[in-house]
């Protein structure tokens, strides 16, 4: 191994000479090099499942803007369809659960899977990816939290209104811990596969974490993510640390309690106030964040103005990795984003140099 | 008059022998006599302006339930339309603005209305509501905040992801200001009638002031709030104090900043911490909320449970009003209802009596 890579020295909260930075969703439909590739491939899924596919779309990102970690191109509901439940994503309409589960007796038709097996192509795909990626960029893996995807489970898709899995919290809350504590089981089995194979740093996605008020986020959500942080490989086979970011949109007032997971670094959304959560956290953990994506949509000079006041609300302690609060969008401009790296590069490293100075 | 309401004691922070309850929404398809009312309408714009209809649906839940307050029926972007915007509600897809405003130049579309022209017949239904109901069921009136108005008057429509009036935001906030500064204006002049007109206490909706982070909520939503707070009359006719009502959902972390508007009572949605708010608070402001409406859909040993922890959620100081933490929805069951405001009146009773005793 060469030197420590700087998005790794900045989970680990060591020095460096300048914020590490990389872009939810930075593989997608705003490339044209990713919608020829995503062509190519026929389907959504299909992209997923081809290796040589998942790397190039992986990469495009990296090679285009020089962004300093890749994070595997894949989606959380794998999981769910290697657990048994037929997945498709229909046009327009994203993810679709023909047969959703709504009681204890719908669990019997879920598997504990054989990752290695069932999920041998996104293994495949981060040895593809590994052996692509320049050594100076580490690879992300990633998985959906239990109760995420236990929404999609129990919703079917995409909801609004969450109606189903409330009911199940308040009505059957014994089926829906069975079922996060399944996910949970094949979550842990998944990224210890997915560390084995190559992935240097994990992320957790909690997307729906927010709607729940602070009690049930603790039970439904954050104490599945705990379980699977406590469970996780600590090394990769190179040795080398393995630091877990969990991303719970909606839920920065939490993170007291998501510091307590024993993640290295939580994600915060744009709508966090970044200064005051590393007041109240101090050096517990690093953070991740957390720039309005809408940002994209403006003009140089005001995304170099929320740039800076991004760096500022971080602070100029070690352990900041610069992201945005949320996903690319497809109708964002690629040129703004080449803009948006080179001016989180430049500022960064002038705020950087100050505050060594000051010291 | 004869003696205060109940719900207008609790707003004033006087004490009380038991909870005051409505639900936002409380007025709504899950009612099968609203949707006889809502046919005979034809559409539900004209539901919204013909008093007549608009108060027997304002009246519906309160001879059902006997709840505590009703509130006017209406929708808030009759004030949108009145500003010369023409408005549509297509079935399944909710409200259309056909001609969106997206640039400096749009404003010139807007008329400041002469309130009593333009919205006369929500005035008509508040008085015909104010003959209507008992003396004991104080009316509430209301409007959207210029926040949440500006974003369907920029989007055209219900929105995920708010990508117009965020880019408005980052990219011309000169425009963007401009319309919050005449929407200001005109809710103020159209609130002002209400309580001339006979609403005895007035809510304001802002319902996506949570896509927001902390400066720009201030920025972009609460200081238009809080000049609206600030330009209402104090009192009503009768000389009665008129209590205002902030509801911005998703803000619960803001509330500190919410109570510097002036506003009497806050409303938390589900997922705030009313008990760590309540302390940071202290006895500044009352508060209104927040069980998760999700737990209509359980049985009534779980609705008791909820409603217990809500209540003590609030703690035993004056000042709180039951409310859902969020609208009613359309496939609740009206029994669940009258259930829930049963629960909430022994419990409440059983509590406040308990707590009595012990001082």
């Amino acid at each position: 191994m060469g030197q420590k890579q700087l998005f790794l020295k900045a989970c680990a909260r060591e020095p460096v000479e300048r914020t590490p930075v990389w872009l939810m969703r930075q593989a997608g439909r705003y490339l044209p090099e990713y919608l020829k590739v995503r062509q190519q491939a026929g389907s959504f899924l299909n992209l997923c499942k081809t290796p040589a596919l998942a790397t190039e779309v992986t990469l495009q990102p990296i090679r285009r803007f020089g962004l300093d970690v890749a994070i595997m191109f894949s989606d959380i509901l794998v999981v769910p369809e290697a657990m048994g439940m037929k997945l498709d994503f229909l046009e327009g309409e994203g993810p679709v659960f023909a047969e959703p589960l709504r009681e204890s007796r719908d669990l019997n038709r879920l598997i504990r899977p054989k990752v290695e097996k069932k999920l041998g192509y996104v293994y495949n795909a981060i040895e593809e990816m590994r052996a692509a990626l320049p050594s100076k960029v580490p690879l992300i893996g990633f998985a959906g939290s239990p109760w995420t995807l236990a929404t999609y489970m129990i919703e079917g898709g995409t909801t609004k209104k969450f109606t189903h899995i409330k009911t199940a919290l308040y009505r059957d809350p014994d089926f829906l811990h069975m079922l996060l504590g399944a996910l949970a089981d094949t979550v842990i089995d998944y990224l210890n596969g997915q560390i084995d194979h190559g992935a240097q740093a994990i992320q957790i996605f909690d997307t729906w974490g927010g709607i729940l008020g602070p009690k049930n986020y603790r039970a439904f959500s954050l104490d599945y993510m705990t379980k699977i942080v406590r469970n996780l490989k600590k090394t990769g086979p190179d040795g080398e640390r393995v630091p877990v970011i969990l991303f719970s949109k909606g839920c920065a007032s939490y993170s007291k309690d998501i510091a307590t997971s024993g993640c290295d670094v939580i994600s915060l959304d744009w709508t966090a106030d970044a200064k005051k959560i590393r007041r109240q956290l101090g050096d517990k953990v690093a953070f991740q964040g957390n720039l309005d994506p809408a940002v994209l949509y403006a003009p140089e000079e005001v995304i170099r103005k929320e740039v800076r006041k991004t760096l500022k609300s971080f602070g100029n302690k070690p352990g900041h990795i610069f992201n945005l609060g949320h996903g690319m969008e497809p109708d964002m401009n690629p040129d703004n984003v080449q803009l948006l790296v080179e001016i989180i590069r430049e500022e960064s490293s002038h705020l950087l140099k100050r505050n060594s100075k000051k010291r």
